[in-house]
């Protein structure tokens, strides 16, 4: 099946596929205009922690859906949806090191699980685009651009770290247009935390990107603009080193009942 | 002192006299501008309960700031504030039952409180007023409407119950602004959740208000425009008959640093 086929399949489609383990790769492109989301799995005793975190720092970490305590069942977001079999690839962390990848992880299952759906920057792009701001990742065909800040989180329990942030450029005079798209978009990182200046927030450099964003051209017209980004949490996750984690792997996403227009 | 007075002081100036038990009624028309908050204060052991019940129903449960577990000191909202304190008066309840009212609860506090503070309609309420759209109960002299509805919150754990909602009475060419209005302040309960119909949400007579809701004249031109109210968590919390619950007594709000404008 090629992907172009897979963008126009609606998501429980593509999720039996995935179940079936007849897709396992990343989920760009696919199911246009439903909602993609990043996935945290932390046992109960720091799921206090981290919905705290997220309580508290809701630009980096806008989290879309919690699962009941042991539950694998999707409700608000993809009604019926297998939390543990439905995402087409996970990553399962021990002491803050990746351990393992898994196409599905109904073997590694605890009742104590707690299951954190989280919003994903997918979501801002397609009003973006429809709007007439291109999106220059897309053009040079790279995952977008990631920087460490010096932009601290606010704390929660063992949760601690600064923001990541996502970059994209844009022309001078279609800042206030991205501002005014994203600004209500507030459950996926909402209007940008920084434009211009990369240095004011810790950035030194912009050709050295972290997490394997990709780098790219700035043209003379155009600002760089920073949004949240939802590898923060990820990132506070990781420093505080709790014995178990599992997430989705880098892009391959939960694909959600919901279109992106429903998530305001 | 004056009404009219204490209306022009700063927030500062007002919680040192309440701390000092020289202002201890409630907080209407005071400090111009500022945000005031709801509080609710649970034990450690249903804090998770309470905290993911706001995130699944955020319009009724717009939490502002949550203080770490056993703190009395608010950071973001007041710095430095003493939630023990800071407020003219707090009710506790024991097993959903109302045990006293007290001026200050520093002789009750214990290590594992965690206190919510939660967003409050005065903060939208002043934006509709500068917008040209007045409040009806003020002009009245009463407190707002609150009605019980057929609307379902989604559960967490201990806590259920269906929404809790204010009526506002707002001429039907203003209804679009209205909208618009509040839509932005979506952490102070957002855009209406329903307009024109009472019945629909099973409100029967618009006289039998709840919670000691004032009723007001809804004129020819007008049409009732429901918003989800704040005391639907305490609804929520008084159902669950939790064993140990304390929060601000009805109007007797927390008065924050921040202006309304910054609460987005």
């Amino acid at each position: 099946m090629t992907r172009e086929e897979l963008s126009k399949m609606t998501p429980a489609e593509v999720r039996k596929l995935i179940r079936e383990e007849k897709f396992t790769e990343a989920t760009y492109g696919l199911c246009n205009g439903y909602v993609q989301c990043n996935l945290v799995i932390v046992p109960k005793d720091i799921a206090y922690d981290f919905l705290l975190f997220a309580q508290r720092n809701p630009k980096p970490c806008p989290i879309l859906e919690v699962l009941d305590e042991g539950s694998r069942e999707v409700k608000f977001l993809a009604k019926g949806a297998d939390i543990a079999t439905d995402l087409p690839e996970y990553s399962v962390y021990e002491d803050g090191v990746l351990t393992g990848t898994y196409n599905n992880i109904e073997h590694l299952w605890r009742d104590d699980f707690v299951s954190f759906l989280i919003g994903c920057s997918y979501s801002f792009e397609e009003d973006l685009i429809r709007s007439g701001i291109p999106m220059r990742h897309h053009e040079e065909n790279c995952i977008v651009p990631v920087y460490n800040t010096n932009i601290p989180c606010e704390s929660a329990g063992v949760f601690k770290g600064n923001m990541v942030v996502s970059m994209r450029p844009i022309a001078c005079d279609k800042v206030p247009l991205a501002f005014s798209v994203t600004d209500r978009m507030h459950k996926v990182h909402g209007a940008p935390v920084h434009v211009g200046d990369p240095k004011q927030i810790g950035i030194e450099d912009l050709s050295q990107t972290a997490y394997g964003g990709g780098v790219v051209t700035i043209k003379e017209n155009e600002t760089p603009v920073f949004w949240a980004c939802g590898v923060t949490p990820q990132a506070a996750l990781f420093a505080a080193k709790p014995k178990l984690v599992i997430t989705h792997t880098a892009g391959h996403m939960f694909i959600a009942d919901r279109k992106n227009g429903e998530i305001r």
